[in-house]
């Protein structure tokens, strides 16, 4: 993906080669900031109150007092600058603690720093990819509930799936299995789904979220269980979750093969169909 | 501490309030970057080549390639812009992976930030204060050898600590204690010196490792050991290392006071009093 053409900053739209950011900032000293992604279908942000939820709940457990009210009109004149509002779009948002003198310690009564930026995107509807992934010990901290920009640890495992031609690379923690480094994950056995529950030691997906109900709806019973990663080889299927990623099925984990073929699996190839008829008749559900 | 006049940034020395990155930058949108705090005293940076060394390791342990080398010259250009020859300074370095559309694999071939400043320094001598500190869960990843600028964990961790009066916050892993948020910790009992091993869950603090060898140098036994928080008050002193802090005795962790009156207790004495001679005389130790 390039360069967006505008990032908007501190209540400015500027052109993105003039988007700087002082070299106080926290965000660059300290990884001291949240993040969040979303992306607009067909007009509408898609859960696009979800995950300006999460932002403000992120913010408020590492006590960042930001107001995210004015967000949702200063999205729109973003996108409304980047030529945006006829295209879908993925939107992302960082809010720092902002700029003062190096010291571990939070400063007193700063303005946060807030940037934002919109590029086209076109998702992949119903994830045709059969994706390889690898496992990766979880060396990460344990309140990965919270959606911060110090994002080494991320970084370094996607880093090493990437180097090694698979999409993710998936955490196990104390020899189970936990989510990976940019999205949630999920297992199938005999037609029931597997994932982490939403604790400290993974990040509560929208879309994981979204899957969840859409499990629900479908009649498919869902058990919030870590899968132990003696136990990967006797699933029938897993899958990724996540903004961008949608549902994606993983076609192999390290050396194990969930299916043959070019055809998804059962459970995984319904939960995808349920996903794309949801962002295209669910705008109830839509902000 | 106020910021500094100039910063030195890839290459240039300039005014600190021009001294921008682009928000594209990875030590923004990631913590995707490597710090490092040294001090220059009497016209001598104390350690100085320990401090790189350590930089240049934890760049390879993320794959950022960086050659260190030509830092000892700059360095010296911003504390001559600074005006800072003729003053004792503290020097901060960051190395980041550099500007690249945000992705979380590493990009190819683009090159790291580098950004420098100096400010003066007043360092406590023999540090004379009494210390407050107190115990925090360790809920920092497992790869605490590693002095990334992901540091969030660690700021919340000394932000609790602040906002109860306190110096440090100690960190207890499964039980024992590692190191602080931005020291390492030291206990003493029947005379021997503890502290947790140079392993994967603390950083190998300089003046970590210069207090061992003024232990060796003074007859006094080292255990590279863990301290169970169990143990803590059957212990007969207790203080912090760092490179600003020096050798800082702690007169209460938590609840338990280690220490009556005025006088740090004799072991925490001894190694202030080595490490306040090895600073004026072994210039041989010095770069």
């Amino acid at each position: 993906m390039p360069y967006p053409e505008k990032v908007f900053l501190n209540g400015e739209i500027i052109e993105s080669k003039n988007a700087t950011v002082s070299v106080f900032d926290r965000g660059f000293l300290f990884g001291d900031g949240i993040y969040e992604v979303l992306v607009r279908i067909n007009g509408h942000f898609f859960y696009g109150d979800a995950h300006l939820e999460r932002l403000s709940n992120s913010l408020k457990k590492i006590n960042l007092s930001f107001d995210t009210s004015p967000l949702k009109q200063q999205i729109n004149q973003l996108l409304a600058a980047s030529d945006l509002l006829d295209q879908d779009s993925l939107i992302y948002i960082q809010v720092t603690r902002g700029v003062a003198p190096r010291k571990h310690a939070f400063p007193a009564d700063i303005p946060p720093t807030v940037m934002m930026y919109a590029n086209p995107i076109t998702l992949p509807g119903i994830n045709a990819n059969h994706l390889k992934a690898l496992t990766i010990n979880d060396y990460r901290w344990t309140k990965c509930d919270i959606k911060m920009t110090s994002l080494l640890g991320n970084v370094m495992a996607n880093d090493h799936a990437a180097k090694n031609n698979a999409y993710e690379a998936v955490f196990v923690r104390e020899g189970r299995i936990t989510e990976a480094s940019h999205c949630n994950v999920f297992f199938v056995k005999d037609d029931e789904v597997y994932t982490h529950p939403a604790d400290e030691f993974i990040l509560d997906g929208i879309t994981r979220q979204i899957t969840l109900e859409l499990c629900k709806k479908n009649g498919i019973k869902v058990r919030e269980e870590a899968i132990p990663h003696a136990s990967v080889t006797t699933m029938d299927e897993a899958f990724l979750t996540g903004t961008t990623t949608q549902i994606a099925s993983i076609k192999t984990l390290d050396n194990h093969v969930f299916y043959q073929g070019d055809d998804h699996p059962p459970v995984t190839a319904k939960l995808q169909k349920a996903f794309d008829q949801l962002k295209k008749e669910s705008y109830q559900l839509l902000v």
